[in-house]
């Protein structure tokens, strides 16, 4: 974790998305390698950089209940919790069309858990295709090092299919057939866009 | 502030927007009339319940440093800041289109300070510009009772002056003059839509 201080005080923290539960305290891995959410964001930087979308990933939801304002330096935040996000984790512009998605990660080999992607972002990802945005979700199986593209419509097939009494999960073998697999690159290293334009335009 | 239990002890507690420093605590001010950002969270759920648009507020964003995990019950956040936001507040699609705001709440009578919208801001808004998208700032003089709606396009010109040694601030007869003032109704209270549909269709 990078902390600066401001010439009056007040400390900046930048934030580090690759931090794991360890004694009870957020630690960084930096030498474990990065994880699919920075990979993301280093990726959305190069778009960025090169002014080819606008894509950024939302704060994590926390609902803040005590905070204590010290003399001559940053509020700490003392009470706080993890609220459950409503929407998806990315959203942005890219060639004048919304876009939106949501990224995860699983350790599993074979298959992918539907309900790792809560109700409400179902639900969002719904109302976005209603309104002719451009939404997918991203699954890194990392076991595997694969990455695979689901768009929108195919994903709430698969999700109407579990609310039925289907199955809970979808397997790799229908990934493998109904989506797109990420080729990975050396920069951007997830290259969703190449996706986004081989489908959408 | 409403808190749930879900069954497995987890703690749920949904966000209130209005919440003020008091004693080193964040309390809820329910009685003392809506803020700004309450009115349009209220705005965009109209909008999304009647189909119109999907636009919802980022989470504030928050660097965690320390979490605690208790035994059957909710992990608890100990010590985290709060970060600078790197985009505007509000995006979202309507129409097809990406959309994309910034809304500021002031007790100035005369002026509106440019400073209260930071750097990354004011160029994320040239960014959306640049990539086609819808892009504005809300303005509420709370003391006035009244909210203007200042296209990016007009924003960042008056952003350029300053930037070129010019004024610091935009003055209520500049925005009577450049921008758009928004009527208030009873649902939604901030129709910014209605706006956006004038200058943007």
């Amino acid at each position: 974790m990078r902390t600066y201080k401001y010439p009056n005080g007040r400390v900046y923290i930048s934030e580090t998305p690759e931090i794991k539960k360890k004694n009870n305290r957020y630690v960084s891995f930096g030498n474990r390698g990065t994880t699919f959410e920075e990979e993301i964001n280093l990726s959305n930087e190069y778009y960025l950089n090169y002014g080819l979308a606008v894509i950024h990933k939302k704060p994590t939801p926390v609902q803040i209940v005590r905070v204590h304002y010290p003399k001559r330096s940053a509020a700490v935040i003392q009470e706080a919790y993890f609220r459950q996000a409503s929407t998806t984790d990315y959203n942005g512009i890219y060639k004048g069309k919304y876009i939106d998605f949501e990224a995860k990660e699983t350790r599993n080999k074979t298959l992918f858990p539907l309900q790792n992607i809560h109700l409400h972002q179902a639900l969002h990802i719904k109302e976005i295709l209603k309104h002719g945005g451009i939404t997918f979700i991203l699954i890194k199986f990392s076991t595997l090092n694969r990455i695979f593209f689901i768009t929108g419509e195919v994903f709430i097939t698969y999700w109407d299919r579990m609310q039925n009494n289907g199955k809970k999960s979808l397997s790799l073998e229908e990934l493998v057939k109904d989506c797109y697999e990420l080729k990975q690159t050396y920069n951007p290293h997830v290259n969703y866009l190449e996706i986004v334009d081989k489908h959408y335009f």
